[in-house]
């Protein structure tokens, strides 16, 4: 899986040791995890995977790119952690069983260590989650890795963004908020081994996907979406994709205690409302459902809150003290 | 399939026009193709696909970078139809159908003009091959396009580098050398708009992946691999993928017109053997396939040349006038 661009190339990087193959080879051949469902891994021109019968494949795709993504000064395995830790969340918003993912690793040289500790930080959370890495590419040119997952679900059972209806209940996992607190941290160049700040900063490394919690909700869950660009924008995606509106109620919402030790409470909300980088799940699930999904989630190690409901004007709201308002998304976009 | 890093770029790239959501709706929801398989495209958090039953998936990625993949100063619908092309070249020499296609760019800024013409190329390209487009990433960044591909085989009939045995014919599609050469003559900055260099430039410019030849070569060929590194490097990898050695018959090369006329024999041959970008399929045939090997080529619409055989001794050799020697791979490598 390589491609050429070949005189420009071989005059330009000639003093660069590593080849393509040894860094593949290297650094990424210990797949992650093995599985009897990859017939032909990293090594030919593709791979080949067998789709247990009666199953949709869910494939998803995210680039990260330094200094729009993640931190200049973040650390290599942090890095390779997020690269696959992103993806894995887009598998948790589907409920899909993640399976196998490619890498595309643009670099600008191949330094050794950093490749070390990158390979370490994506194949590790790869393995927790039983991911066979079975593809890659590497190139030269400026940071930026590019991951696709595949996963499956049996047919049909996908959670998508629409389908909710008015009277379904929204909830999120754990804390919302934390993330973009941690990163604040970060940019102010706070680097704590421990305590509260440190807690928050980890939240901004090394998010945890809820694949878990993902699975649970099939079946139960009319529609569901992870959290990545913030909560109020993310809700208001899934709203517009069901055609309904959305009604949060401003306290319902998580504020962590360390959140709390270090924000006052409008800005805490803000975080909660607004912060990106969470990789939570936000879901509404039907009155009929409630029961099962109560069951279920008795046993999430992590938190589980409602936080409002669906409601037939489109649009996203926000109800306090009896008062219902429209409230501004607030979120992320890349070009805006 | 976004993800956030949240302040800075908020406060980075605030003036940039155009926002995410109107890069993927506007420029790639036409997505290339309509497939029944597609149960759902662009626009939730992944893709869901319909495997057909007793099928493999066959999945490739390739990135693209400027400057290390394609010129500076390639237009951008080149660029859109290069990125797929390499991909469709990665199923052709897995011999399989290719279905699905996912999308990650980044890009400086979201420029309209280019943005249209690099999703000309690629979903035009895409749409000739029946392929969908069914997932995408758009991030702000320095250009490059990061592909992925997958599709299908009848389960265990899809082609490898390995299974090459010592008595196999080896053959080549097209005019490998061709793109190389027309590389040159970017390089020395020709554009001409007809005659042999043009159509040199068009090799460079727009290759043809040759999907239909590696449907045609499943239960025939014994090992495949597409040419994208060099004929020489290329056919040395499938040589060590298969245990085995490779003798090129330097007479048998095919040096088409066009090449004939701009370089003098010696470097014809060179372009020939180590030249990259070509994407033509270089395989092995064993004696009994023969015949029905014959009998479907026929009906190619490119050219194919019997270019040498496997043999027992590792590595890769020149056989001329009764002479075989070995042969240096002069191939590519992107960290070489």
């Amino acid at each position: 899986m390589a491609q050429s661009f070949a005189s420009t190339i071989r005059a330009g990087i000639a003093a660069v040791p590593l080849t393509e193959f040894d860094i593949i080879e290297r650094f990424f051949a210990t797949p992650g995890s093995h599985r009897d469902d990859v017939c032909l891994g990293i090594g030919d021109d593709a791979a080949i995977l067998a789709v247990p019968d009666g199953h949709d494949l869910i494939t998803a795709v995210d680039m990260l790119v330094r200094g729009q993504h993640f931190p200049d000064d973040m650390a290599a395995a942090d890095i390779g952690y997020r690269a696959m830790a992103v993806n894995l969340s887009d598998m948790a918003a589907m409920g899909a069983e993640p399976a196998w993912a490619t890498l595309a690793l643009s670099l600008p040289e191949p330094d050794e260590s950093w490749l070390a500790g990158f390979a370490a930080g994506l194949l590790g959370l790869a393995a927790e989650h039983g991911v066979a890495l079975v593809g890659g590419d590497t190139v030269k040119g400026p940071l930026a890795a590019c991951v696709q997952i595949s996963g499956f679900v049996p047919s049909g059972t996908a959670l998508r963004r629409a389908g909710a209806r008015p009277g379904d209940r929204l909830f999120v996992t754990g804390a919302p908020g934390e993330a973009a607190a941690g990163l604040a941290l970060w940019q102010r160049g706070l680097r704590v081994p421990q305590g509260p700040a440190a807690r928050l900063l980890r939240r901004f490394d090394r998010p945890q996907p809820r694949v878990a919690q993902g699975l649970d909700l099939r079946g139960l869950a009319s529609a569901c979406i992870d959290v990545s660009d913030g909560l109020a924008a993310d809700l208001g995606r899934l709203a517009r994709a069901s055609g309904v509106g959305a009604i949060i109620d401003l306290d319902a919402l998580p504020v962590s205690e360390e959140l709390a030790e270090m924000a006052d409470p409008m800005q805490a909300r803000r975080y909660v409302l607004g912060g990106g980088d969470d990789y939570e799940l936000c879901f509404a699930v039907p009155a009929h459902a409630l029961p099962e999904f109560e069951r279920r989630a008795r046993n999430w190690p992590c938190a589980v809150s409602e936080i409002g409901e669906i409601c037939e004007p489109l649009g996203l709201y926000a109800r306090e003290r009896g008062d219902t308002e429209p409230l501004d998304e607030g979120g992320f976009d890349h070009f805006r």
